[in-house]
């Protein structure tokens, strides 16, 4: 069968060794060359094309319902589930998403984004089928990275304890998003290399039957050293002793090794994890070869060399910015140490990784941990730095709050991937971070213009000593201006005027300076004069500046790249009321009460209606209003 | 010593088993004898008596780092650090606090309230030891169910892979907050039975030693048996996997048992896992009998019979009000499930679960999976109900926007515990739930004026089928109400006018609304013309009777028991700002931008300046500015 004639998985049933073989590597071809245009997560799928025909053959979606963590894994689900024509869109504006998404097929069942939620939802999913008394099979494919989550964890404890039926596989691939950390992985090293003691297990077992001895006054002993054998010889134990029926490890390549433990496991009753042992990259040597994971999530790229098309650059990205302003401040400053959740190569940490290795901390996928412990480092006087991205930092709410804030720590936050992400869309958007820290006692919140300014900032948090601050910048790279030598500090709560005017003020931060500049040029030229405040302080507020921006009585336009509801907008609202200034015109621009989601930045905020444009026909409109009524001028 | 004389622990240093045991005896009456007027954690505390004791005795505080997670079981730590004349001040209003607190001692390292911190905390100042080159201890003391929090997980991941020297001192008395959940209890139960094993272990050992047979071809075998010896068995095997050293499991109320595993962790290099086997209300006959947790938090009782002291309540508590209509409509409706983080005592759950058993699901204190879960149910057409604090929702915020919201599921959250919650302090307000909640997309968010409103609220969020929905109720008994006998559909979004009035308007719900019908009284008799609106759906607005007071040009005081920032008062501003009307008069009162102690609710709210007076107070300012501007009348 052509692939982009799949409508569904059923026909792979009737298929045998030799023609699941086959697919698999049309299915490969088809995913190296199109990605190679369009870009992707491919080495994540690459790992899991046997096992997702395994699993499609196995059990029938969508009345078993498959359950993807994180979900970039997906594409071969996507392509035996009838969408193999739309992989040109792939995660493009209305075109076909990057992760499960429900109204895409019935075969998504569970959408995801964020790390380590399969296991909860599939537990919530077996909960329904037991209550309704059906009797579909539910199985979770997670990483070994996605496993070290909180929530993961919680949900793996909660299912060994109610033993339901549920299959737990977990995708093994040895790295996931980053080398992987944490005790965890070592248990899981050990389970690797124990297959060849599972032979031995037997003899011994077999061997001891024989022993006099044991059927003597040690007998007792002998029963306790036969029921712990299951234990003995670390394979599964781990598991095992949680509840767990362990089958493994298994060859994540060998399509009827998976096919038999898949089987065996959908028969068997209670819990069940299935131990997969995949290579990400699989069957494309630069991306086999990555150790590194930059093959993680890739755009466009040669196929014959794996080399990178990439749109030349002017500047740096904003991640490798901080990163090297971090490892330039940690030169002359030792109370510096930085923290990330799994993202090393994600925030460009790896050369301060090499220059620091032992002020790096990679936790993993553990965002409230990492937060809190950076909380622990602060209490002992050092400048922790938790490097972390807007959308992840959603995980560590209540830690920040709770653990950071309200003991006032001095814990620097810096907040990557703030703002609009384009392609990885609704589940990784960094628009709501203003709005859930904007309401936490203590925090400061600020974001640079551009990479200059940034780079002050950086330096600024780290000389800050009164409580948390965080800040913000977007994904992707630096305006290419021109950088300081020396690092400044700038004041906290300081704005700054960028362009002068007296009918308008323009007040924005960060990716939307540019747009508002853009504005300011255009409205002078229509005789328009706005005034462009950059607000690099979201909390707290330049107060004598905007307390004169009030006094003047001049309409305010806000632009933020954020949410509207509890934003920036809204804190001008709220600032322009307490201080009673009940008559102020103040027009909010931002991103409304919906999900965003996937397509270039670009097109998206086109779409929202943030461009140019809109800035000058609704600071005119703002302009021309107040002139009609005339109000407090 | 006199307990009141007590200034820090040196002391104990030199004191001998006896004076020891005597000490713990004096610390047990004068915690019974003092609670009993007071309240407070009683049986927490009295589980830790001899471990606190042996805890001051080996290790040196404030050099060495002792944390205390959740932190409630802290009291004999603060007696032994120069705090007991302050006891009969606990939980109330600038007295001692219930919780560590940094301000109260240097001995107090460590801020908690919420569960499961500790060891990222100490993770944190153990990194921040090795960096600095000190040579400080660093102890963590966590309960077995503060254990199965995702993230003292990632952190028992992280710091076990880390190899950091740390001492975890896993206080296990067999009942978290509530009966103890998950699949690490039952390791935990079998460690418990594991110490006969151990001697077992050791004749097994040498006997194997013996056997000819292992000394010849199956020499290998052996070797490999004898390297699994240690996981045998049982005993430790769980946490030596993760890389930790087990000592264990250890006597709680034995001291020199208690000291000499306490000593030998301190000499041990890399992380130690200390097993203390202790016993909640150990040495006071009611709490220790108790097997239902309803000694956990107390208010005053009668010291002879463990009777509790309570005033004459009119009406039940909320709680059980939610619960008992819970109970009702499941009656009816197969759907539903309801879900609780280790709160089936604090929200009243047990008679739901004793009429559906089937359907109350207790995952442990496991916010985020607690949160998926319902999700996941919810992708299966259940009616899934998580009930759950307003301060411990903070937990699973990431979840409720990624996984509930943003995949509009129905799935309905009771937040138990809104608004001010008094002698639990700062960790423990429900303040924050509306600012972090209302910028969420697809999120309705709701509050009853009383009882009778909040069980109609329940009703009507059990039939609502567009996605999430959140009611808010308050900690405490409801007001006295007479309940309607059959349950009414209250409109998505509808508001409801309880006074009229043509001066101004007062916009509240929830909590305050009484302190607004009494202010309207007031002012009606000062000759004021207020209306009063029971905003009850605080997300969406009803945009009807908005904009119609909008379009009346009424002075608008909006009252939340709630953060400012972000909140209710905000969202007014929004409306009338995207309405663009700019000159509304708006006040808003609430809770200002910071942490709010502990203390009862009125004296509280007296603080904030949130009174009946400061309504009336407030209403008349507005009224008169508005006379003398004379704007849009």
């Amino acid at each position: 069968m052509k692939l982009e004639d799949i409508q569904n998985p059923q026909f792979l049933k009737t298929y045998d060794q030799e023609q699941l073989k086959k697919l698999a590597q049309e299915i490969r071809h088809f995913l190296i060359s199109k990605l190679s245009v369009t870009g992707g997560h491919l080495g994540a799928n690459l790992g899991v094309v046997e096992l997702t025909l395994a699993l499609h053959k196995v059990f029938d979606s969508p009345k078993d319902k498959l359950i993807w963590d994180v979900g970039h894994q997906a594409y071969i689900h996507k392509m035996l589930t009838g969408r193999t024509s739309q992989f040109d869109t792939l995660r493009q504006y209305k075109g076909l998403c990057g992760f499960p998404k429900r109204v895409e097929s019935e075969h998504d069942v569970w959408e995801t984004g964020h790390s380590s939620t399969s296991l909860s939802a599939a537990m919530g999913m077996a909960i329904a089928r037991d209550l309704k008394g059906t009797d579909e099979k539910v199985v979770a494919v997670i990483g070994d990275g996605a496993l070290t989550g909180g929530m993961a964890l919680e949900a793996l404890n909660h299912i060994g304890h109610e033993k339901k039926d549920l299959i737990v596989v977990l995708n093994d691939n040895e790295m996931s998003i980053a080398p992987n950390v944490g005790a965890l992985h070592s248990v899981l090293g050990r389970m690797r290399t124990a297959k060849k003691y599972n032979k031995a297990k037997d003899e011994l077992e077999s061997l001891i039957r024989k022993i006099p001895a044991f059927g003597g006054k040690l007998a007792a002993t002998a029963e306790r050293l036969k029921d712990s054998l299951k234990y003995m010889l670390v394979s599964g134990m781990f598991f095992e002793e949680l509840g767990y029926t362990y089958l493994g490890p298994v060859d994540g390549h060998d399509l009827s090794d998976l096919e038999e433990n898949l089987r065996y496991a959908k028969k068997t009753e209670g819990p069940v994890i299935v131990h997969v042992l995949t290579k990400k990259g699989k069957g494309y040597k630069p991306a086999e070869q990555d150790q590194t994971d930059h093959w993680h999530g890739v755009g466009p790229y040669k196929i014959e060399s794996g080399e990178k098309i990439k749109a030349k650059q002017a500047a740096p990205s904003y991640s490798k910015l901080v990163s090297d302003t971090l490892a330039n401040l940690s030169e002359k400053d030792d109370r510096i140490a930085v923290i990330t959740p799994a993202m090393t190569v994600g925030s460009q940490l790896e050369g301060y990784a090499q220059k620091f290795p032992e002020r790096l901390f990679d936790v993993g996928i553990a965002e409230q941990h990492a937060m809190t412990m950076a909380a622990g480092l602060a209490t002992q006087n050092m400048k922790p730095v938790l490097s972390i991205y807007s959308t992840f930092l959603q995980r560590a709410y209540d830690q920040l709050l709770h653990d950071v804030a309200r003991q006032n720590l001095n814990v620097i936050l810096t907040v990557d991937r703030s703002g609009l992400v384009g392609a990885d869309g609704e589940t990784h958007q960094g628009v709501f971070d203003i709005a859930f820290m904007r309401h936490i006692p203590n925090l400061v919140i600020a974001m640079g213009k551009d990479e200059n300014e940034l780079q002050h900032l950086v330096h600024t948090a780290v000389q800050y000593d009164d409580g948390p601050i965080a800040i913000r910048f977007p994904r992707g790279n630096g305006l290419g201006v021109e950088m300081d030598t020396e690092y400044e500090q700038i004041p906290i709560g300081s704005w700054d005027v960028l362009k002068e005017g007296n009918e308008a003020v323009i007040l924005t931060f960060g990716t939307t300076i540019p747009m508002a500049l853009e504005a300011w040029e255009t409205l002078a030229k229509q005789g328009v004069s706005a005034r462009v405040v950059n607000a690099r302080f979201i909390k707290p507020f330049d107060h004598k500046m905007m307390l004169e921006i009030l006094r003047e009585g001049l309409p305010i336009l806000t632009i933020e790249e954020a949410v509207l509801q509890g934003g920036f907008g809204s804190a001008v609202l709220e600032y322009a009321n307490e201080h009673q200034f009940y008559s102020t015109m103040i027009d909010r621009m931002g991103i409304p009460d919906c999900f965003i989601e996937h397509g270039s930045v670009t097109k998206l905020l086109e779409e929202i209606g943030m461009t140019t444009e809109d800035v000058v026909e609704r600071t005119k409109k703002l302009v021309l209003e107040k002139k009609k009524k005339g109000l407090y001028t």
